[in-house]
């Protein structure tokens, strides 16, 4: 018997987050002999439990559904709502109510960590009142710390952002090439660094910009850093640096809290300033040299110019796995990327149990860290490097890229 | 008689700015009936002046010169050096006696306001001494604010770089839409609005965000921002606001001056913080909603990924039609961007007195910008829209892109 299936994207955007979602709604229309209508929950979980839906589907009939594909931030909107950790509170057959009443049998939920968590709890509850909806996990997460996959869709894209825009604003740097000056990167990664180690690949040549890199995995000292930094001044006059915005002293507190220590604003409250503008004021004070810092922002998570074509067509691919799996029976499990050994880069689709994954994270491993913690190795690199591969042209008008919205 | 040419690059980089290099030396190359070798001064003429100096003309041998055009930054290295106001500064004799060393007759330099001023005193020195070594400037600002041009190379770039980004921005912005939140966005241009005007590019359909925009033409008043705001909140429940880092009171102050009234930093040092970073604790102290502030910073300036067609073609034509001039006869010259009468866009290439130029601003006209100054009209619109036409193929290796740079 047909059933409907419904999708949903939460916590923050990447910029294929819709690739995700545009690969769900075009397989679900594919399968047509086996899914009915493909809703879209607005503002995820929250937002369907407040009633608010629409007929993602229907998008198909016009372009909309391919500005979808590459358009940054999430189309259905996002939340982040966390589901009640006891299975017998109230709001949990008052979802299923309201599944039923849309005659929902397969539940797709884009995002990561704490997505996984209600794609857990709602098959949990699922499998105690022997409902048969399937419940899909598709990830996505800039910060590609999700366990059990060998990356996560939207790693790729903001990896290519951050290797590009270093470079390029390294070669801004260089242009005062007879003065010193340091340069300070601020990346997204509040607990690992993976997107910051992507800074690595900005480098041309051996010993190139940047030439130090710090992670959140290694406890950040900051006369040891001012140190290096000085030394490597020697024989980098423009020195650029890519810190982790989850640096931290390793006792639990974030490099950023140490400036909130003194300052205060006019209206009284702790100066909240990033670890770049911290770092920035400590090498200008304990160097004397011209320095500045620049924070990547959420440029890193909604660019679609630098789109990755690898990380697209994977989040794509990713969505439509999904939905054959939930088809094939699966339920309480999320969608991972397997990739195959030897050198060439060859990508497998599977899935996971999402118990396994929503309360780890998978941190950038110790030994592709050098021995300081002022470098990433070459095991990276190569892990990386496939992950960035190709650009996508964006559908456009009048020089802007065209993005999709709902009315 | 064969003379040899000289080419700098001097102030803060566009990102065609080499560009302009490019048009320089290629056309130095193609006129070699007129012109010997084609010299590049490493940092401006400060460097020039230390005996810093490339035969960039070789660039040409192999691909470099083409990896040249499309790189940001300035390749010869730029300087902010200030030729004395006294013409009888030993200077000028040691900077002519040089000149003269490598047999030069055409000189070039690429830059904004400054680089006009270093334009207008070589050659007045020139005339003084009868020398017959011709100068003429190329523009190149991303704030657009040089007189007696249309616009300036390097701004097309940039204004597409906000549209595209502020748009991106915007988007993301878009993705808790069931609650209230407020962006800021800070564009560069301290002193002319031309860039942060580029952020209205970004609406896709009347009232769509930035729903409010300003610039630094107009007196920035506090108390109407925040009520501006709380209005807006009501019908855009994602407010985007693009300001000016040089937003100011009208009184000689700018708003990010009024953050360091108070905070100190952890050293006892004034905070430093942008008008953005002010503007976010006084939307939150205020009005007591999510917000935040992004700085796009020098990404403006050096995105190679945003480069706009249409300006690196102006900017290349600029730095052509500047070898033009300088062999037909002319000197203390800058190039100049003519646009046609017409619905279409058709640009012609001139020349203009640079000591017209050099200490003049151009703003964004006060009837571009709404009464209640938090907005421009449709006719900054219609002269923004043909400079950001176009996308340009970066060279590319490894999924990022290729940079010439200095060995």
């Amino acid at each position: 018997m047909k059933k409907n299936a419904i999708v949903g994207q939460s916590g923050g955007p990447t910029a294929v987050i819709n690739g995700s979602l545009y690969g769900v709604v075009s397989e679900g229309l594919k399968q047509a002999e086996k899914i009915g209508q493909v809703y879209g929950m607005i503002n995820g979980i929250e937002g369907f439990l407040a009633g608010r839906c629409m007929d993602i589907g229907a998008l198909s009939e016009t372009n909309e559904l391919e500005y979808v594909k590459t358009t940054p931030g999430s189309y259905l909107g996002s939340c982040r709502y966390k589901l009640p950790e006891s299975l017998s509170d109230p709001v949990y057959p008052e979802l299923f109510k309201k599944l039923e009443e849309k005659d929902i049998g397969y539940f797709f939920y884009i995002g990561g960590n704490d997505s996984m968590d209600t794609v857990s709890k709602l098959s949990r509850y699922a499998a105690g009142i022997n409902s048969d909806i399937r419940f899909i996990g598709i990830p996505k997460t800039i910060d590609n710390d999700l366990v059990h996959t060998d990356h996560t869709p939207g790693f790729g894209s903001a990896a290519k952002y951050v290797g590009t825009t270093v470079r390029e604003i390294a070669t801004d740097a260089m242009v005062y090439d007879n003065k010193q000056s340091v340069t300070i990167i601020e990346i997204m990664g509040r607990h690992a660094g993976w997107l910051t180690a992507a800074g690595a690949l900005a480098r041309k040549f051996e010993g190139d910009n940047p030439v130090l890199i710090y992670l959140p995995e290694v406890a950040f000292d900051q006369d040891a850093f001012i140190a290096k930094v000085k030394e490597s001044l020697k024989s980098t006059p423009n020195l650029v640096v890519c810190i982790s915005e989850g640096i931290n002293d390793g006792k639990g507190k974030f490099i950023c809290e140490y400036a909130s220590d003194v300052g205060v604003d006019n209206f009284g409250h702790k100066m909240l300033t990033g670890s770049g503008k911290y770092l920035e004021n400590l090498v200008k004070e304990k160097l004397g040299v011209k320095v500045r810092s620049v924070e990547l922002n959420v440029c890193q998570r909604c660019s679609s110019t630098l789109l990755s074509a690898a990380d697209l067509d994977e989040a794509v691919n990713a969505g439509i796995h999904g939905v054959q799996a939930a088809l094939s029976g699966e339920t309480g499990k999320m969608v991972t990327f397997i990739r195959q050994p030897g050198s060439s880069y060859e990508l497998s689709y599977g899935t996971a149990d999402v118990n396994l994954i929503c309360n780890e994270e998978k941190p950038v491993p110790q030994d592709w860290i050098t021995q300081d913690g002022s470098d990433i190795s070459e095991e990276f690199i190569a892990y990386a490097l496939p992950l960035i591969q190709g650009n996508v042209a964006i559908p456009e008008k009048d020089g802007l890229p065209i993005f999709a919205y709902r009315k």
